[in-house]
């Protein structure tokens, strides 16, 4: 049995902002398996790292015996996303929606516990919303108020225009902890309105107003921006043991540290050892071996995590691999010959000689070996390349 | 049959804009019988004089052959009303909806034919409406262009609040056009915003759009300020006869003649040899006469009418009526004794032979006699007040 300070502890870990702790104390105190909702997009079934920061919460309180619903929005997925791109996105057919949550289950299978995690779809008290219900939800709030959304404020007062039906979504999704009855809703820093929404809905509708618990936006590879697809920063959890385990090592310590508070499932001890191990000599790339091989055995399986981390060191010549690689951005546009992105991060000295080395299979992307040596490269994405046996270069492709 | 240019002159009687004239004349060129739209509040079905401005336009196009749609907004009234009264309106139930319908039905057959008149409520569409589709609609329009309507305009930069929902009720009147598939709708001149709504959507859905007959607001019995309940200076089309008589003999004469053109069933040639004659030395009394006698014919019956007239005449002993009464405006607050008010308005020196006079039955309101001496005035309207044969007082009460 967990004691509520054990509860409290494990729950603020990584934790942005929890709203507001006395309600969450008490809803622990009554001893019940708390409701825990957390809403995915249905447009992007492409999980990355980014994303498992919210489903280790979850799994953490999975763990401490909560009922974890993964909700799609697949009702308000149909009216398209006003989430600050400042655009209208096309609407998702049913069809897609179902599709798209099929991978969902497949990718969040990995780090939630499936036979404890209820998979929700808000088409199922959507679908049976009149249009008089939804009016009725309109008039719970003001125009004011839904633009002191941060941007809906900002696309206002720079004119650039707002849908009216963009402000029935944050009414929608709130509506959702009312239908859910949720106790504990998670959320990035970003939902933070939406999230509070719910809250003064359930409240509007007579019930205890859900738990706030914001997490924040995983930093990228590059350790500054947040993670995304659009971006390139990222690692998908569908990418090949060897992808995976290489973003990772590309990763700067400190990034590493904050990853290691975000995803890793260690306990906060485990990781305070290994900092503590850090300072006293170990080498850093081996506490980034650890956390790369922990990530790679989640996605696929723990041998997978082993053969990742020798085939790593195989590859990248043990001990030979420079501990600071030069770091360079390059900007790819419609697409860059490999041989061209070679020569650009002075790998080479000339296109030529790139060709060769391709020819000879001496160019390796991730530790993977390229076969095509006309290979067009266009994704936005952070690769190591290395050239011969020496040769490396962290580059930032843009 | 009329040809299109009498037509259009019976259409333009009135009219303060059309928009687009040019659809109009090619609407009309089609021949076919155009579907006239005008929609009516059902949380407001005690019509007054002023409504009957639409009314006879209403009347004047179902008498050129068009198919006349009494629009009643059942379902819209279960949102409550924005338009501009700065609050939200407590929403209708169904069944005081259904009692409101009775009562206008019974009102507007004094005006329009009912045999040819289609009454409508648009619960008939609204209820079939899903929240997917309120959601559409709501995608088709911004929150900018929303808020400059101008009652939005104002309460949004006083600061006062603006329901979501309140944005939701002029799609919903312009998606009436849609499903009624109008051809012209009426409206007054405050009705712009939403008129013009109609005529996006229903090209949005495909349609051709819809005319806009816009009609000025009927001033009320001071002549200066619209018609309406609120200000007390209305006719009800169920008053009775002697009260509308006694009314409509109150206007100026410049009042008289702007409602001979929106509100009389004469003709514009008729009206203009009235003028004639009164610029010829007829008696402007007369003239009125002639409008009491025909308002109070069309909402009672002809011989009530000529029954009115007598009654005035013979109360008001035939030409002792001053022609220009003394006017002043006495503000009543929660309430004030009919004896206070003879006082004020200095038609006797004092309240205890103010209260003598109304003993004698010497006083009298609209030429009905007062026979409660501890009558409590508390509407806000205008009246004639008299006391004996003599004093005559216009009184505006606030």
């Amino acid at each position: 049995m967990t004691t509520i300070d054990e509860a409290l502890s494990i729950i603020h870990r990584g934790a942005e902002e929890i709203l507001i702790e006395e309600e969450l104390v008490e809803k622990l105190k009554s001893g019940r398996p708390l409701r825990i909702k957390a809403g995915f997009d249905p447009t992007a079934p492409d999980l990355h790292l980014g994303h498992t920061v919210l489903l280790n919460k979850m799994r953490q309180l999975q763990d401490l015996g909560h009922e974890v619903m993964f909700l799609i929005g697949d009702y308000t997925g149909m009216i398209g996303d006003p989430s600050g791109k400042n655009e209208t996105r096309p609407p998702l057919t049913r069809e897609q929606v179902e599709e798209n949550a099929i991978t969902y289950q497949k990718q969040v299978s990995k780090v939630l516990d499936p036979s404890k995690t209820k998979i929700m779809f808000n088409s199922e008290w959507g679908d049976k919303l009149s249009s008089v219900d939804l009016i009725k939800l309109a008039a719970t709030h003001t125009v004011a108020r839904m633009l002191e959304r941060d941007d809906f404020h900002k696309r206002f007062t720079s004119n650039q225009p707002i849908a009216i039906h963009e402000f029935l979504y944050p009414l929608l999704q709130g509506y959702d902890s009312v239908a859910m009855k949720a106790d504990i809703e998670l959320g990035g820093t970003d939902q933070k309105f939406n999230l509070l929404m719910g809250r003064e809905l359930q409240k509007h509708f007579g019930q205890k107003p859900q738990v706030v618990l914001m997490l924040p936006l995983l930093p990228g590879l590059d350790g500054v921006k947040k993670m995304s697809k659009s971006l390139g920063n990222y690692i998908g959890i569908d990418e090949s043991a060897e992808q995976i385990f290489g973003k990772v090592m590309s990763i700067s310590d400190e990034t590493m540290w904050l990853w290691y508070e975000l995803i890793s499932f260690r306990s906060l001890a485990d990781i305070k050892k290994l900092r503590d191990e850090a300072s006293a000599g170990m080498n850093p790339r081996d506490v980034k071996f650890l956390l790369a091989e922990e990530i790679v055995s989640r996605f696929h399986n723990e041998s997978a995590g082993k053969q990742a981390r020798e085939n790593f060191i195989a590859q990248f010549q043990k001990g030979q691999m420079p501990e600071n690689m030069p770091e360079l951005e390059i900007k790819v546009g419609a697409g860059l010959q490999i041989a061209t992105i070679i020569k650009s991060a002075g790998l080479c000295e000339s296109t030529s000689e790139a060709y060769r080395m391709l020819q000879q299979g001496a160019v390796r992307i991730n530790g993977e070996k390229i076969v095509d040596k006309n290979l067009l490269i266009s994704e936005k994405e952070i690769i190591i390349l290395q050239v011969g046996k020496r040769k490396f270069a962290k580059i930032i492709l843009q």
